[in-house]
């Protein structure tokens, strides 16, 4: 597999399956794993820090899940590769900005992503689709024993797993989800869960992970405390606070198809409509319209598209997707137009079913 | 024929055809004209005013373009029934609001209306569909000749016909062309065409005649002066106007395609997917949608729309014919619901073409 191969494969994260696809785009699992008696990814000189790359790419290329993975380095990618794999969520914004010798090893359909010395040595992701957090952490623990196999890792009795910085130490694990709630948006109830989600020391951020905003009413919400709790423990706790958000999202569905039909139906098939008919067409206004159509779609309003076409659109319609389905660079402005003939295409082509 | 029919026919004006249809909707020529030794509308008393109508009316019966004519008296309409006869443009502001005795005569298709006892006894008015005023004209004074063989009219050789208000004095000719502007709007160009069809005293109204705005780019074009000019020369003149008005917004349709044919097509193609699948749309956004999607379809741009249907569109989805096709009185709610009904029922009984 090449790199250029992934823009025309839909990652299994955005397949619009598993449980709760209405709600749950997808569950994300990740741990922070460093090698043992060599320099933190910070303190590392260059020629460290090449070797230990070398070590990791090794060892990972070792293990049975990722047999048949695409190794890449940051350094050797373009600037439009890297943001293309930030979109889709396999590296982190540091990992594609910061200098020094990189990696990343995506499995088949993408699956398992494992960075190679981003903040920590290790920074083993899985992605699913749906609200799917148990298989995603059965994935990413079966990944660590593999690793642990094969690599001596930075562990400590009484810590737990050590990293970079001291937020991530203990259990190494980061476990988000990422929700869509329109319907908590428009009822103006998201402030209080978010609120809530605050008090319970979980974070909530955008589609593109920190700093970004909620754009199209996509959250991800994960846990902020990784030490002096099981893995387990903190799977159940997240688990459990987003089946209660999932609730009151379908509530305030029920309760907005109930009061005022044909607003909703307004707001939602004029999405379609725009989408359908643009012709010049930001990402900005695009995840804002599609947000809505999805909504469409998952209440059964508009039933002639498929979520995984929905899904895949929010991906392939962002800057480095457009430019590399194209195969060359596009101005902003030439990237709104390509972007809006993507759209067309797309739901014309569902449209006619 | 019955007021209750109408609103399942498409009037003769409305039907997208005759010369230039892509620019102008239509073209109206009116004749005020009064009976002699008979007080005009204002200064007759109840009874006089009565005994006037039933003389119009029996006249205007007796004329072979009127023999089929439906005839109706305002103070037995409803409130709907009035709005509707102003929104198909067959009676005026005035003649709606106005008390008294006033009556309407309408022929087949509505190619002539006849109001009586409006401000003048007699306002004689023909719509032609496209740029076709000679018709429109033609067809105006052979009714006028044939109500002059029934009524004596107030006639003065040195001063021509006489009319209530002066400003009709002379031939009692009006001759209008109303036209779609868009691209003369979106270049700002349309403040200088305004300005210099002033210095030619030339008048310019809205959709809805007098007082009314432009909405959806749409303008009617009349002459001001009536007197000291013959039927003739006042008609070519505007119709030379007109004619360079035209050639102006093609330069300008010309222009805008090979600019930006991007934001052009965006523009149309998003009023046009608005319009299919709204669930709640008052008549000012729609009148402003219609507008581009019209242009759309006299560019060639949307093909599978018919002109007819779009003309037919304007009207239809006017509060009082809103109210006469579901047949009961409806709250300005319950009219955007209903307007975005019919509009997505037409539209996607057309596109499916």
């Amino acid at each position: 597999m090449k790199l250029d191969d992934l823009v025309h494969e839909v990652s299994e994260w955005l397949k619009g399956s598993g449980p709760d696809p209405d709600i749950v785009i997808s569950s994300r699992v990740r741990l922070a794993r460093n090698i043992q008696s060599s320099p933190f990814v910070h303190w590392a000189n260059r020629r460290k820090g090449k070797s230990i790359l070398s070590k990791l790419e090794e060892a990972v290329g070792a293990i049975p899940h990722m047999k048949s993975a695409l190794f890449l380095r940051i350094d050797e990618l373009t600037e439009t590769d890297k943001q293309f794999l930030l979109e889709r969520h396999l590296i982190s914004h540091e990992h594609a900005q910061g200098g020094g010798f990189r990696g990343v090893a995506i499995s088949d359909r993408e699956v398992i992503s494992i960075m190679l010395n981003e903040e920590d040595h290790l920074r083993i992701q899985v992605l699913q689709s749906g609200f799917n957090l148990s298989e995603a952490w059965r994935l990413a623990s079966s990944v660590d024993r593999e690793l642990e196999q094969r690599l001596e890792l930075a562990y400590s009795p009484s810590w737990g797993y050590l990293t970079a910085c001291p937020t991530n130490t203990g259990t190494g694990l980061r476990a988000s989800v990422m929700v869509h709630l329109p319907c908590l948006m428009m009822t103006k109830q998201i402030g209080k869960v978010l609120q809530a989600l605050n008090k319970l020391s979980l974070a909530a951020r955008g589609l593109f992970g920190e700093g970004t905003e909620a754009a199209g009413n996509f959250f991800q919400f994960s846990n902020q405390v990784t030490l002096g709790q099981s893995e387990e423990d903190i799977i159940d706790n997240l688990e459990r606070v987003i089946r209660q958000i999932i609730d009151h999202e379908k509530e305030a569905r029920k309760v907005l198809l109930g009061q005022n039909k044909e607003k909703l139906f307004d707001q939602i098939w004029r999405s379609y409509g725009t989408l359908r008919n643009s012709y010049i067409i930001n990402s900005q206004e695009t995840i804002n319209l599609m947000s809505l159509v999805r909504l469409g779609v998952d209440m059964g309003i508009v039933s002639n598209i498929d979520r995984k076409v929905v899904n895949e659109l929010f991906i392939l319609t962002q800057p480095a997707h457009l430019q590399k389905l194209e195969g060359k660079d596009l101005t902003p402005q030439e990237r709104d137009v390509k972007r809006a003939e993507l759209i067309r295409g797309k739901l014309n082509h569902e449209g006619r079913k």
